[in-house]
């Protein structure tokens, strides 16, 4: 319960710690990692077929950093000290009963059916479609139903790592309180992007959460990368950028994780820039690659990376389509404690 | 320079003021009142004729408040002591010059042709449809150039009256600092939307204003008003009302406006209500009837009247359609200084 | 009720009215203008003779801008568009029955009895002696009573005028509410400093008002100005300055006005500065001028000078003596908007 | 690199992590523990004899919460997983170098010299005595040295571990930077904290870190305490407790940490309460006795206990002597991100 010893900056020459705590500059714990999509894509149908219908909301496979593994608990699922990646499975017919938790989580939809596929976030049904982003902020009760007529497959982002880590783990069951599994459906993804994603916010019944738009279309944001394209002058080392907001405050979609969508040009590449945040990475549509100082990463649609602070990295898009990114991080917990640095290899 | 007195609640019983200063419940300076749109019109026609094409910045018909009058200066030209309200015309062909000031502005147009009337701000061309919001926020430059085939009218909304009681007005020509007196076109209406009124943010040359989303549609706020009518339940002294938001923070356009649209369904009518504010409404569609304690106002297409601060008074709409009512006020104003309080008469 | 009209920017040309509302840069309603203490003083006693002991409430000596006297109502009263500036006298053995209102109000203690002359804010009495800052915060409930040995004399500053022009007064009396005129006293200025004028803030009984300080000890402005001078260097336009701040959340001590104090050295004078805001100034101790472009006031100890928005000013010392100069302003009214800004004349 | 997994509520019962992650309610990794000071003491005196005079900077004990120690790295040395605690001895005539990181850190003085031993934080030298909490916020450089005729010791609280496991940790020398060891003194404790904890700001030479009061004596926390049980209420289940705030914004000290002082009466206790925070007790006079569901500790001055998120927890004096309660936690993370929860007993 004691430790004899000294300034934490020197406790590893005595064997203590197996590493610094106080570097000069970050050594984080994550490493930078890549996973393909067809791998991922095959262990879920084999766990499809594992688990049955009933156990559909546990389909999923989690993205696991390599070097979080000898951490207890949390390093057997994390991607990040604070951010939780897993593709999940719900097949044509299935349903994932309801329940709400303190951790935030969104989902980017990668394959879905023409239509029938919905997330039910309070009340609000919200059918998918491939590159939607769907929120379930805090507290809000979620449930899935697939009526449509193929499986639709995700990707989860959570912060339950950091909630967790912190003790701040929250969970309830839907049924356990209303005695029912499903919620009832009072509004659908239209009326939830016309109050609150169209740069008006209702003044009547609003939703009680962080961010109460729930559904960013794909169709938006694709149309806006390709529009913009033709008028405005790219971010040397990002691209063309777009951030998802929350309209209540003009922030990041969570106090804890932030999302962006970028377009990076055919034979373009960006500025090498490293940051103070967990990024992930994944193509919508094309390819790039990702290089960082000792390794790069071909990255297809869908193929998932993960770059720790701090770790510098060009994005290359070597190919004559356009490549479409997505990317989450847990940018705002930097920021928030005022820890958030950034610096570009110019 | 000096007033012998006393507590500025008792001036008034020595003849020093005509009015007390303290008292229990507001007495505003501004009075109820109404304007009808046929009567603006053929005035602001007649001003169509006596000014030249180059003279059309200034073809504006003011709404003078009656009771403001008696203040020097400012009172001849202000609907509130806080806001300007006037109509403004620019025919077919005219232009008005770039410029930019302190004070912020907004038009919403009344009348338009199908396509060609533009506002241009920061480089943006705002191509201007009836009921479509459009903003020229404090120091954004702004030309108008009317393109179409047929005249433009628009209420023009400023938060002027303040500025200058303030003695915070700066002015500048565009001409007078770029030796030309029209900006130059470098995005149109469409990026604005796609860029700032899509629930997401650029990380990419950013506008530099306060609401940096320069145009509202109306098609949109049309929309999003008959969509949510059927799933909603509106606010007993609101109606249907969504508030037009400044995606950069959640707030409200101008640090020192607020603008809302509403439904008011057929055969109804809301509760009483008063606010520390000035309000202005106008209907866009339908028609209703404004109802104070001592006056009513039925409102047609385009009409506008004002009510002060802490004057009760309830919407109606006796008719079979729907009313679309567009307002004003400057309850942000209120709200920073914490005076801002609501009634609803139950 | 209409102003056939253009553009507020013109609307002089055509006589409707007096001076133009767009101009380059600001012209401001208030003119400069400086009140001496021994008038005003002398003015009071006369009044302290007209009215009797129960009307002490009222005996005050409002300074009024001389250039907004052709304003009905407020015009007779004010100092400038948003502040009133008055002195106050309360004899020995009287007393000033409690009441709240919505508008902010501050005295500065000019002169004071050793002891026994204090205010009541929300149930605290705070004795008062010569430059103390007290606050009376919108609706914090607040009477005076002068138990000491001699009459009390204090500056009042009140947003009355702000909160008037925009029609947003409320009052209340303490006696139509408790049936008694004067609060029960449960702490002193002792805990009231304790509580939230030494970095810390109480968890439990934490004030109901915007800046729960209420006494600003100048014991404490003095030392701290004195001290500072020694090792630190004076800010070139404006000398040794220390803003009082609301511990609430480090901003200035009301949402309408901010207060300050500052030490000019012997034989210095300040840069030429100007910024968007109306400034009030009053020496405590020592001498110096106020050196406008036109003209110059000389302040001896309780003289008082205004400065309108963007009129130029130099404080000149040319005395063997520190001059401590107390002032305030209605900055926070500008910066609220977006509206303030500065210039030094390098 | 993957876990085939399932929904992490369920991926215990597979055996792939050994507890689940999501809860009904928080089952933090950090538990309840108990240092003593004269064992810690002890320690402390024993590293002194093995550590020379010119490693002063690195004579701590830390105290290591047992629940950690299954963490790589950080579970060696931290007390919470967002917290460092440790006990650091600078013996008379010593000196520690000056450096900066990126983590805050403050310490609590248990024993100091009568005068002479002082930090310095970004030049200002701070002397020290029991019971001072001197902060060195993220950045600020600072440095110790003992010139006094006796040791300090004194409890270092840093937020390092959490800055370390998100992987943004930046430390410099300041010997590498500026070719010395030692900052040069500008201004002492006095001058700061009439600069900063008076209820005034200067607008010159502002610090520029987080939180620019460097020194909160403990004269002022114990006057405060004393003084306001006379008139005041306690909170039923907090006691007589002070927050030490930032001056800036009137928020916590650190965005990480929050710091507390209470004085809890003989003979009393608190009621049960539990909240989502880490919360680390140590009474500075008095006794009291902490208890949790399944255990109790019993504090003498100077003793140290954690209590874990969610854990309830009662404060009881059964003594004559009244008891002050220095306490910090890293309450500002949860309130952050929307975490936070607290529940009392009744
Ligand atoms: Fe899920
Ligand atoms: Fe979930
Ligand atoms: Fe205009
Ligand atoms: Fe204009
Ligand atoms: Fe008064
Ligand atoms: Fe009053
Ligand atoms: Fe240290
Ligand atoms: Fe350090």
């Amino acid at each position: 319960t004691f430790l004899i010893t000294f300034h934490p900056k020197y406790a590893q020459n005595f064997g203590l710690v197996d590493k610094p705590v106080f570097t000069d500059v970050p050594t984080p714990i994550t490493e930078p990692f890549k996973w393909e999509y067809t791998n991922m894509k095959k262990l879920l149908y084999k766990l499809g077929d594992i688990l049955s219908t009933d156990e559909a909301e546990r389909r999923q496979v989690q993205l696991v950093n390599p070097s979080l593994k000898k951490f207890p608990y949390l390093g057997a699922i994390a991607i990040s000290p604070t951010i939780f990646a897993a593709i999940q499975l719900v097949k044509k017919g299935e349903v994932a009963p309801s329940h709400h938790h303190s951790p935030n989580a969104f989902r980017f939809i990668l394959e879905a059916p023409e239509d029938g596929a919905y997330t039910v976030v309070n009340g609000k049904r919200l059918i998918m479609h491939r590159g939607d982003l769907v929120l379930t902020p805090s507290y809000a009760w979620h449930d899935h139903r697939n009526e449509g007529n193929g499986d639709v497959i995700w990707l989860d982002g959570l912060d339950a790592p950091l909630v967790w880590y912190l003790g701040a783990i929250f969970f309830e069951d839907y049924f356990k309180k209303y005695k029912r599994s499903l919620q009832e459906i009072t509004e659908t993804e239209k009326e939830n992007v016309l109050k609150y994603g169209n740069g008006m916010l209702p003044e009547f019944e609003r939703e009680d959460s962080y961010d109460p738009l729930y559904i960013y279309p794909y169709s938006r944001a694709r149309e806006t990368l390709f529009r913009i394209k033709e008028n405005s002058n790219e971010m040397p080392a990002e691209g063309y950028v777009m951030r998802y907001i929350n309209p209540n405050n003009g922030k990041d979609i969570f106090q804890t994780m932030a999302s962006k969508i970028r377009l990076i040009s055919p034979k373009s590449k960006t500025k090498k820039i490293r940051k103070t945040e967990h990024i992930i990475f994944m193509p919508v549509e094309g390819e790039c690659t990702l290089k960082l100082d000792n390794i790069e990463y071909n990255l297809k649609e869908n193929d998932i990376a993960i770059v720790p602070p701090w770790e510098a990295y060009e994005i290359v898009n070597n190919n004559d389509k356009d490549c479409i990114l997505f990317s989450y991080s847990d940018e705002p917990i930097f920021k928030s404690f005022g820890l958030f640095r950034s610096e570009i290899n110019e």
